[in-house]
């Protein structure tokens, strides 16, 4: 068997809905993957996540580095099981990116990268083989190759060094994998230069990876800039893998890119901004923390099917948030990740219904709409 | 229909197996009530609760007075309500405790005490009127009357004039009780002296209200001090009434209270522990942030049947705390409020088969060898 299938089940301009097989087994697309950070969708448990409809989930290979460390988590017989049983897939990202966030005394050569951990600062290194090895230790079913992020204002001659060297990393990262590895994606990398994208995205491509993913986006550039660079460069890609924009999941972004023909995401946004009391809808962002919604008995969104709306008033959900209680977050998580999964099964169906550019045209006026009115609201 | 029945189906020694009929439902009795601060059992749904077994939650008075407010609370249809369908009973306290734990700036004078709130400073009076009034806004079926909570070491003469004014105080709530009131308990005060407890539960029993607690013990005495005060009150009290021992709920309190005859009780300790790491287990506390931990693939407890223990290893667990993760709080209070609620269950079910001394003697030996055990480990 493959390790990973991808097949295309209809198209509606360059919106596709597909079928991803993993190991572990099918997730619909385009989808988005809650992040589990450490082996967790924060504050909610395994069962919940499938629940709420999503098939995969995303873990951070640099947090589980550090703790409790990935020879610990294969021990107890690998990350799905180690967190209690996650029946879905999982996407590991190769740590790369945190390395470059959240890091200190980063020194990159040819070999990798090594740096200091932001918990304890010991010395540590990832190479791409190590990242290999991690998360295969780990069980992911989805691997990426390391790759290196470059800072949003990287220089054109920054980026191209980099964009080479993530290519002979990536060729590295093939050649480490082993029969029990999960599915290698490469990563397209090249900054904002659309010429330096077709140059990453032919070098990737060269390696005949079973999926894609565009690097390097939603790091601080302008909209408009990201959305070009995905405009540009997804036609390059090979139309029958699957194309993963990491980091991106606001729900006028995931409408944007799925139409530029994007099949998976994943992103913090719905869960962080969930603590935060931010809760996502149709009609833009609500603050469960405003004042107005002292006495509001109405449920965060009236036709939301999520377990916060079916039992909760938005007035119970911001006593909680103002006494900040730990239910708080598991609410609001439950409802911005079923937004956001609900969303993403709204525009598969858009898809089937070939119907796509007017669904979005809608969904985006209407967030757009309802954004203005918050504002206005908030004053 | 009585706001509160109480039935004893069995007895075996002092320990009395009952059961409560309050305006919401049947709850088992002995009990233990889990502590839902301000309006939430703290990480857990209503659902969740229910599911663990328990038939009674207990909401303070204070907090929710000060957050969001009793009227508020009123105006969403009661605290059942607002908290998402909690189908279960309330017992509220009178919000005494509070004002003598957390308020600052406290007077107390015959027509009750004002202080200032903990949370912003705002001046603010409870007398036994308004503790009534409280307490049926927020829809509560079981009410507690004010009293003055003494400090630990108050003298005789302290505890003497307390009493005394609990007495009248609570003679005030009985009059301030309005039709759509819950059933009221009165509250022994005393202090520790045997003699005033008996004056407290003369008074107190007079008004011939539906049920009593215990106030004013495990507030820092010796275990002894309490179990003797509780051995010589107890028998005062009138047999067919339920009796409350307020804030404890260590395993070995509620074995040997119960053995005292005592029906009812709440306390923080379990939720609070958990959160902190330290689970409840029939052979003691254990502590899941301990390193011995790490790679340990069993569950909390072998044989524990709650959410975490079927899903669930200590490994994860203590990577969970380490990590600081919300799902460790929740999956933390999700065992120990099991294994509370199924204490009072084996409790129950000891009493029935009157066999109650041979159960707590082997239950309190199992706990204390587990104890010892845990504290020669930890070293
Ligand atoms: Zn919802
Ligand atoms: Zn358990």
């Amino acid at each position: 068997m493959a390790k990973l299938d991808f097949d295309i089940l209809a198209q509606s301009g360059r919106a596709r809905r597909g079928r991803l097989t993993t190991r572990k087994g099918v997730v619909e697309t385009p989808t988005f993957m809650p992040v589990g950070t450490v082996g967790s969708v924060k504050s909610l448990t395994p069962g919940e996540v499938s629940d709420l409809g999503a098939g995969i989930i995303l873990g951070n290979t640099y947090h589980l580095l550090l703790r409790p460390g990935v020879d610990l988590v294969a021990e107890m017989g690998g990350l799905h099981r180690f967190m209690g049983g996650w029946t879905g897939s999982i996407l590991t990202d190769s740590g790369g990116f945190q390395v470059f966030s959240l890091a200190s005394r980063r020194v990159v050569t040819e070999e990798g990268v090594s740096f200091r951990s932001h918990l304890d600062g010991a010395l540590m290194e990832l190479t791409p083989e190590k990242a290999m090895d991690a998360q295969t230790l780990l069980g992911s079913d989805i691997l990426m190759a390391l790759d290196e992020c470059p800072p949003p204002d990287a220089d054109r001659e920054y980026a191209e060094k980099a964009l080479l060297r993530d290519a002979r990393w990536a060729k590295r990262a093939k050649s480490a994998l082993r029969p029990e590895s999960g599915a290698l994606f490469g990563i397209v990398q090249g900054g904002m230069y659309k010429d330096l994208r077709a140059q990453s995205a032919e070098l990737i491509c060269e390696l005949d990876l079973p999926g894609h993913s565009l690097g390097g986006l939603s790091v601080g550039e302008p909209k408009e800039t990201m959305l070009e660079v995905i405009d540009a460069t997804q036609p390059l890609m090979p139309r029958k893998k699957p194309l993963y924009l990491m980091g991106v999941g606001a729900p006028e972004d995931l409408i944007n890119c799925v139409g530029l023909g994007v099949d998976m995401f994943d992103c913090v946004l719905p869960t962080r901004m969930a603590r935060t009391g931010t809760m996502l809808t149709k009609d833009g962002r609500l603050n469960l923390r405003n004042a107005r919604f002292a006495r509001d008995s109405r449920p965060i969104e009236e036709d939301c099917g999520c377990p916060a709306c079916r039992n909760y008033s938005r007035a119970y959900l911001r006593h909680l948030f103002a006494a900040r209680e730990l239910l708080a977050y598991r609410l609001g998580t439950l409802h911005n990740l079923y937004f956001t999964l609900n969303l993403m099964a709204r525009i598969r169906q858009a898809i089937e219904n070939d119907n796509y550019a007017a669904f979005a045209r809608e969904a985006l006026d209407r967030l757009s709409r309802g954004e203005h009115r918050a504002a206005a609201d908030d004053q």
